[in-house]
């Protein structure tokens, strides 16, 4: 969404219209519909706007989802929805994971991050976790079973951080800030290791981004750092849903969300996340009902 | 070789020892051998000191090599050595290339270049290369059959040059140099775009190497960046030397070299690589013998 407030028309997703509601994703009820997949009192889950009652169009992205009791329907918007599915993906098709493998992952305790390293646990990697606050860093080790974890804030010299937390080095990176922790992984990763770069938060909104100086690291290391978007791997989406929830109702997934109550607080929220101010996957929630 | 004069120790080989003889890939004679597989007047191809006589007791990278009438001995040094292996393992395993793809290659009238080019042409891309000057330009239009070449000290904005020789962008980047080209390509790649990473020269020797900022589009464009070295492909190199030589002899591959004579023009030959002053493959003739 941040990417979207630019006038930037090279990306995966054009930009937002001045003067249009903000977009976002978002589950609600249908009140009505002339599209025969869709009928009123089904519940949905797509790109609505950030507004009481949405007028949906484009029906390419907008799934009907099935309320169940023990899964809030907010978790169709993390846990089993595009947060999920970048973790499950990143994870198992980008990463190449193997059995024992040292696993980094950044912004740790936010809506990927913490299903990225509970996938890692449950594939039998070491895992650690980097967060901007002593509270998700306990969250990160008592709630989400990571190994280790650490305030990045809290650390002067990031290279000398993962030096001491990997002293064999990083096999697998999921990259979710930028800046100086990736030049600071650079230089900690093994050979053949490899970086599922989802984002790089930490450079959003920066008018200069910070220049990365240790990518000759990809030739010593041979490393391998690729960039992707889960909506290009849709078809894995059902198996992804099956495998979460079944971790989810066996008690090996777990998942923490910040609910801010109203519309009024999304933009609150919204620029909550650049500073790191919420805990968990940040959610609005505009209407009980 | 450049990598070696640093004092760092976490590279895939280890810095030059001081006191001690510059090594690098060179071809000779075999004066006498205790080892079985060579025999005196074998003519040999690996790593040797810079010095008139080498005594070889790291077997590991020595190949014994057949003089043939129509290749030039020091063909194996580069078409037929490691810097052609590099470009046949980079073009073909880590680029994963498609006909009519749109192909970058920077460097491209050095060692390496010229062969990727060609290599690129032969498998049905259009290819553009980019030199330091334009008698190297004229080579790569002229003699190696690059669709078009630009000089980059000529260009004040490089990533407005790469979208005009590239309106549709780049499929694939061969990357040869990092700083600020790369920045440039970086914002002119097509999604699911490709870039080899196979040195970063204009880093060398910069103390402080040049910051990449735009890596975001690695996300925005799924593009795999991954780095390479040709020493982990070696089980391809017999289909490597078949492969090339037919192409050689079927006139569809050419070759150029620098050539400085005598070890006394060694240093001077080597230090030019990184102004750019050779033009083709540097190869320094210790001895006509």
């Amino acid at each position: 969404m941040r990417g979207r407030m630019r006038d930037f028309h090279g990306s995966y997703i054009p930009p937002f219209k001045l003067g249009s509601p903000i977009e976002g994703f978002g589950v609600g009820r249908v009140v009505d519909s002339t599209h025969p997949g869709f009928g009123a009192g089904d519940f949905v889950s797509g790109m609505t706007g950030w507004e009481d009652y949405s007028l949906i169009t484009k029906l390419e992205q907008l799934r009907k989802i099935q309320p169940e009791s023990d899964i809030p329907l907010s978790y169709h918007l993390g846990l089993l929805g595009m947060p999920g599915f970048t973790a499950y993906v990143g994870f198992y098709e980008i990463c190449s994971p193997k059995k024992g493998e040292f696993v980094f992952v950044s912004a740790a305790s936010g809506a990927v991050g913490q299903i990225v390293g509970q996938l890692a646990k449950l594939h039998g990697c070491y895992v650690v976790g980097s967060a901007g606050s002593n509270q998700k860093v306990e969250l990160l080790k008592e709630k989400f079973g990571f190994d280790a974890a650490f305030n990045y804030k809290e650390e002067p010299d990031l290279t000398a951080a993962l030096k001491r937390y990997f002293p064999e080095g990083i096999d697998i990176y999921f990259e979710n800030v930028g800046g100086q922790m990736l030049d600071a992984v650079l230089l900690n990763m093994r050979t053949h290791g490899r970086i599922a770069v989802c984002g790089m938060v930490s450079q959003h909104g920066v008018t200069s981004p910070v220049g990365i100086h240790n990518l000759f690291a990809l030739v010593s290391k041979r490393i391998d750092m690729k960039g992707f978007i889960q909506s290009d791997y849709h078809h894995l989406f059902p198996q992804f849903v099956d495998a979460i929830t079944k971790h989810y109702r066996d008690g090996k997934i777990v998942y923490v969300e910040d609910v801010s109550v109203g519309l009024e607080s999304g933009p609150a929220a919204f620029v909550g996340l650049f500073s790191g101010r919420n805990v968990g996957k940040q959610v609005v929630c505009v209407s009980q009902d």
